[in-house]
């Protein structure tokens, strides 16, 4: 029913999260009203991510060079490592701005549900890097293979490199969270990470 | 902050309707993650719809060739017009599979204060269209611009091709809409179009 070509683009909007025909009918159909210059545009940002878009040889986070800018960055503490599960979890721990040590990104988590192993993920390097560091902070989320993965890293740091810090972010009540919406395993994180005031 | 590649998707997906800055991000982190084929595909979209995609050269609508697909049909009454603002009204209606002839395509409405004067609209193609035609549909929407038009197009329409039907789209409540949800002007229109039972 629509042209081949739109719906060569409706189809490829699908592939986005959470975008359903709809939605990919809506984008598609907006598109077609763009000009010539910026269907053009548009199509080279795709190529251009596709061409220049890396993981960084360090730490695996997404960058245009072989190396990204925070493990570029000489100003940053190169003794601490940060570990996240992918590299959109670094984009927002950098925008509180509080962070000033480097990342690590193990695209994934350990899951025996979906068989990813340990050495399905980017550990070796990880290994590799906390023989020169102070601390390890593991931030895999709090789900269920997250506090696996978690564990597994804290035991396997502590016999490869003796000696580190290894810790794990907090949990609890997030920030305007109220107590009666919280989930059970959230309330329990709370009260047993709770801090003298 | 963002690789410069990442930061031009994001960019790029902000121009879609009612897309923000969070959605744009990720979108393109999600595209960031697809295989190279993939995104020369998603590429190669958008450049087909810049050099494929345009507009029937007698209706207006969304064609991949000179003349659409429903311009084309022998099967459809080429004596009944259905006149929208878009082309993707054009989609909706089509969907319904209750409409057997063709479409024109105004392109937008006349309209006072956005300055869009009926020379600027897909008018005269449709005068000439009308000439060999029983009967034009006008579906504008009911908004004020949508109204100015069809009264416009009604005048326009019996002054130039005398003794041809002239009608418009109902309006009224809406399948499972609820009277205490319309809004005044709805009702107004339920109560004046009210037709025997």
């Amino acid at each position: 029913m629509y042209p081949r070509s739109l719906q060569a683009l409706i189809d490829a909007f699908r592939r986005l999260p959470g975008v359903g025909a709809k939605t990919a009918e809506r984008y598609a159909l907006s598109v077609s009203e763009l000009d010539p210059r910026e269907l053009e545009e548009f199509a080279a940002a795709f190529l251009n991510v596709k061409e220049k878009l890396h993981r960084c040889r360090i730490c695996g986070n997404l960058s245009d060079e072989e190396e990204c800018s925070i493990c570029k960055d000489p100003a940053r503490s190169h003794r601490q490592i940060f570990v996240v599960q992918s590299a959109k979890d670094i984009l927002a721990m950098e925008k509180t701005g509080e962070y000033q040590g480097t990342y690590h990104v193990l695209n994934g988590l350990i899951s025996s549900s979906k068989g990813v192993m340990p050495e399905d993920l980017n550990i070796e390097s990880l290994l590799k890097r906390a023989k020169d560091c102070e601390e390890v902070i593991l931030a895999t989320s709090a789900t269920m293979d997250g506090e696996t993965t978690a564990l597994y890293l804290d035991r396997l740091l502590k016999k490869e490199c003796p000696g580190i810090l290894v810790t794990r972010i907090a949990h609890g009540i997030p920030a305007g969270g109220m107590l009666d919406y919280a989930d059970e395993i959230t309330l329990s994180h709370a009260l047993s990470d709770r801090k003298k005031m």
